[in-house]
């Protein structure tokens, strides 16, 4: 069957790695791994934890840099206008479900940032920190595919970096959405991947680097 | 049949228009709108440019900002990593393609300004022309659906604009992709809406404005 | 004396209040305000701070939106390129003088943010929380007036905004340099107000507010 | 004479030259080159204009990216709130004084952009296009030294980079601001350099990268 969009040409070659990595972890709070908050404990979420904590337990023996973000505000005052009732009501500062999956993040190592919109890299300092750290190659993890993973991966694009999606390292509530919106950015702007061959990625980088 | 988002609390309450809109215009160039062009001619977005055409004409009659973007590059170099053939190849400044469709552009109205991410708000000065106008309610237009218009849509509402999506304002290569997004959208960002509840709107409010 | 400015048609007209006005609070932390730390205890910053609170309780109980802000980060390897010692070894998250002055911050009712450059508005939610509240109007105080003031009130300007200083309200370890800028951004961004004329706009926009 | 900045641990060493250069180059327009304009012909600019040259011949044969940029807007309703008269009624999209000194600009290598706040940062693509290149290191020429080059500065270090600032490559209406600026950025985000310097730092980079 034809596809009417590489027939317009998109998806017409890989990105591909390039020589210096950072990775996003988006939005791995209890209110999305926990099956007892309204978002949380999707079976692909899961999942995404962890290979993502496989992930992040390479990287951070080979030195490369980590940006972990959740999402709270102070009051609804402050929010966006989410259409979320669970985003609303309890992304607040310090409530139950803010704090991130401690099997995904290391507070000694990792750079940790509260965020105020969908994507990692809207109005923080997560894109001054790649520049800094002379990253381009962006590895992407985090839920949710369909909402905060999508709108990472436009900005980690749009910022000039090479984007890797580990497929198995992101997650949504539902697999449909989920593979439409793989599909859409592996169409523009991101090779879709896996946690298997990131990894390899980061111990080749890190023998060349030694 | 349940929604497995709408019982994670999705889609819970409308948005709303608020006090004061302003126009998004996204990539009505004629690579899209135009047959000739290997992107151009889908019937969704010949659609959208016609309901668009008809929005615009009653915002600049009611003296409401518009801003109306194309996307084009000096060269690849200066490019981000496209995955699309034809935009690495021919959104080039000045090449066929990247003048704006006249039945959308008034360039002695709108804003004009040539974008280098999806989004009409990445690195442009819309966000703060808007700021100025003091506008809080989005009506965004343009295409492609799942791709800048779905940048924009997050980018509009990250920013804190209430965001309206007139669905036949909006155009795609293909329909699944165009449902897709403003699902996705509907469900977080925006309600999604129609050209002619937004005539209505901006009708009503030029009213109350004189 | 010809002013070589002026000569050439700066500091033409004022911009003038506006319709709706926000603060902004830079730094004041006690890194700053307390004479124990290096960077603490000048008299400028001394009087800024105490003007300053003046304004914030009349802008609390008028409902006005205040952003207030400090600077620190998890390590070195996290910050821009630094040359201020005292920053580079003590601007650490949690660490001695990066709490926000008493005197200045409500925790209850002002949005807190921790920032990373010299402008309150650079990577942060702040922009959009004004977007969304409809300011047009800035009004600046905080600290150093050579340092991140300047950077705020040029992003400010940038964004779109009427931005004020109020001279007393923002302060600098010495006279030379605070007089400087402000004379800088006199002539090209902002109007220098003062405290006093701040406060009776804060308290007749109350009035038709209500 | 004690240095009330440096007691305060102010200007404690050198940023230094990192692995990869990038130049910007702020407005050098005619409008501020060319004596015929109410902004133009001062001599402190003239020098900059020349030093400038120099050090472009240089790294465009060393393939070093360049951002060049301009002030323009379609009207006065799209600008900030400037206080300077003749950019409010000079800087117009194809009016004469908008266009780029020929000294200068390069449109055959050159990104060329057109700005709309006093930073060459300031929602543009030069960010962006910098990180692709994997700069880490931006040379800060163009004027002037108290308007647009202080805020470009600001965000070239908010951004990560090393910034260096040839300070016979930027100029200004009249000696006092210019040094007042160097010095305020001297002390907190940036190495005052020279032309020569930075003609010997390229040369040096494109020998160890051929």
């Amino acid at each position: 069957m034809a596809d009417i969009y590489e027939e317009r040409t998109y998806n017409s070659g890989e990105i591909g790695f390039g020589e210096n990595p950072g990775i996003l972890v988006v939005d791995y709070m209890t209110a999305f791994t926990d099956p007892k908050f309204p978002l949380g404990g999707a079976p692909l979420i899961e999942r995404g934890v962890q290979n993502t904590a496989r992930v992040l337990d390479v990287a951070r023996r080979a030195g490369v840099p980590i940006a972990n973000c959740w999402t709270s505000y102070k009051s609804e005052r402050e929010m966006p206008h989410w259409k979320v009732q669970a985003v609303r009501e309890q992304f607040i500062h310090g409530a139950p479900g803010t704090e991130l999956d401690p099997r995904i993040y290391d507070e000694t190592y990792d750079m940790g940032i509260c965020k105020s919109g969908p994507s990692i890299l809207f109005e923080t300092p997560v894109a001054s920190f790649f520049a800094k750290e002379r990253v381009d190659t962006v590895i992407m993890t985090g839920c949710v595919t369909s909402g905060c993973i999508r709108a990472s991966t436009i900005d980690s694009f749009s910022h000039g970096f090479r984007t890797i999606v580990p497929e198995d390292c992101v997650g949504d509530h539902d697999e449909g959405p989920h593979r439409d919106n793989l599909r859409d950015v592996g169409r523009r702007y991101a090779d879709i991947s896996s946690a298997d061959a990131v990894i390899e990625y980061i111990e080749d980088w890190r023998k060349k680097n030694r």
